[in-house]
């Protein structure tokens, strides 16, 4: 007991006087080979648990790190992948941001984080994405074509998340925005509705103009001619205002107001109940998109086509570390179909 | 014209077939000096906006980018910064999160994430922060002695963002809980309510913990006896149940509910009213903490403290590149009050 305290003493001078631990010092120490140490700190090795607890017992008495900077070197592997993503104040993100980097960590695979502020400044950092020589990178926000080449003329792999790019071979997890707003428009129409108001994204947004767009020909379709469209922002204010704007507009409310995503419906509901003195849904019907915590909350308990996220992010990290692996494969989407949420907020049929 | 484009193509081809780009290919071109060049690199170094520009044009034409990885074990300085967060699904945090990324973003400094399922499970992150050499590290989780005593060894920059750990020396930025649920009692106190509920945090959360105890004890000292006092868990769905417990421990609906954060008192809020046909604040009063957007909703108007996230974001960012310049500064705290919220889900005087 006291000699194995002392041998504990020498081992933290020696690592205060900055001597570098090797894992040849563990693996002396806990009486393995070096090469089973080195499989103990490699991501996604075939270890066995009873090994690995034995060795980073003894790494972590000894203070042994290995460099994943200096590996990252000789391996031209780093483990880093890129997540930019904008707009986190839209309460869709949070969850997207949490569940990538838990799958990403469950691979041995950090996150390195770009948060824009808006969609289309992501030449603010790629730069500094070519710098950190990350493995991949997950974007859900706008590239340009001048962008997409870098990334071509780099080899470095890239997965669009919920953008789908339909006339370019990209890879790309999506969510199916059209069958999603036809869905919902088909219901509203179905219930009777005749006059419709639509509040869309801002102008630079993928998902916010395809979603506009599929509304409004779904509705085009179905013959009802009693549309009104504004812009919005994908938050909470924009609903308050885009109620505000269709009213102006068309003289008086619609009978269902279908929203880009969530935040905009909860925010457009209030409006209608506390500005405007409006029931939901019996004056008037509002539907969102996404599926985020608080649509479900019983204030709104909101009529929406929730996302798969936990679909979506596994999809998107397998599809990252597949052309991480062999960057040759050729470029693939997978869509996914929205789940129906038959909330409260719509007459619906 | 033609000269120029043909110039070009060469160059592009030179970056195809991997020769690799020197800062001295982009100097020549450029017209300016090896120095200049690396300083235009360089995060923080000082240089003119427009030789900044007339480098960037000629270093994207030539397809340069520094090797931060292959910098950073030469100067020792990776300009990475691992920020570990618990609870993304919290609203509070993801504002958190972008303000951090955003003021590291502006110092030429990346954020490396590390998402906890639960706020005590950074044992999992720890060993991968060591081995990415990140030069700091900010911290909305808890830490164990032995896990503080690891950074010391290290000598690792540590600043803990809305934690004080009052017994210790560490580096933190914190909203004074105990001053802010103070003034929350006491302005219930002050409106004649006379009997109170408490809906705390999760065991492990040291902010959930502060708020009660301090809610408590002001209760306590004005001389109220009727409280009661039940766990939570930070959530929406953690307000409806704590109500009900409440309700069942007391035998009936308290005057007020003072709850340990906003996501817990709008869940209250919705349970009273859809649960329990109350009118808030008419029946019971609701108050919370943090100021979240959703707390400022038209069907909330919550009555809260909130934090001054971008000061707070700020004081920690600050703090922590002060101690990357300088490791030998001693542990400093900065406490910030909270802002009072005179909302409508509570009356108080």
């Amino acid at each position: 007991m006291v000699k194995n305290k002392s041998a504990q003493g020498q081992l933290d001078n020696s690592f205060q006087s900055g001597r570098v631990v090797t894992s040849y010092d563990v693996a002396r120490k806990a009486g393995v080979s070096q090469s089973a140490v080195s499989r103990c700190f490699k991501p996604g090795a075939s270890v066995s648990k009873k090994m690995r607890e034995k060795v980073m017992k003894v790494a972590t008495e000894l203070g042994y790190e290995p460099n994943a900077i200096a590996r990252s070197l000789i391996t031209k592997r780093s483990n880093l992948v890129a997540v930019i993503i904008s707009n986190l104040t839209n309460l869709y993100y949070p969850e997207v941001l949490a569940q990538l980097s838990q799958r990403l960590s469950d691979r041995g695979i950090r996150v390195l984080l770009f948060a824009l502020d808006t969609e289309s400044h992501a030449d603010q950092v790629l730069a500094q994405i070519w710098q950190y020589q990350v493995d991949g990178v997950i974007a859900a926000a706008k590239l340009t074509n001048d962008q997409l080449a870098e990334f071509e003329k780099r080899q470095k792999p890239l997965v669009f998340y919920n953008r789908f790019y339909s006339n370019q071979a990209v890879n790309a997890v999506c969510c199916d925005q059209a069958e999603g707003a036809y869905h919902l428009v088909k219901g509203l129409v179905a219930a009777g509705h005749q006059s419709f108001g639509i509040i869309g994204g801002p102008d630079d947004s993928v998902v916010g103009r395809e979603r506009t767009d599929a509304s409004a020909a779904c509705l085009s379709t179905m013959g009802t001619s009693d549309v009104t469209i504004v812009d919005g922002s994908f938050s909470y204010e924009c609903g308050g205002a885009g109620v505000e704007m269709i009213r102006e507009k068309r003289g008086s409310l619609p009978d269902a107001i279908i929203c880009v995503n969530d935040m905009t419906a909860i925010g457009a509901i209030d409006a209608l109940r506390y500005g405007h003195g409006k029931n939901v849904p019996e004056d008037v019907s509002v539907v969102g998109f996404d599926g985020v915590g608080p649509a479900t909350w019983a204030s709104f308990d909101l009529t929406t086509m929730r996302q798969p996220v936990g679909r979506m992010t596994e999809g998107a990290v397998e599809m990252l570390m597949e052309r991480m692996e062999n960057p040759d494969l050729p470029p693939e989407k997978r869509l996914f179909a929205g789940v129906f949420v038959d909330g409260t907020s719509a007459v619906f049929a």
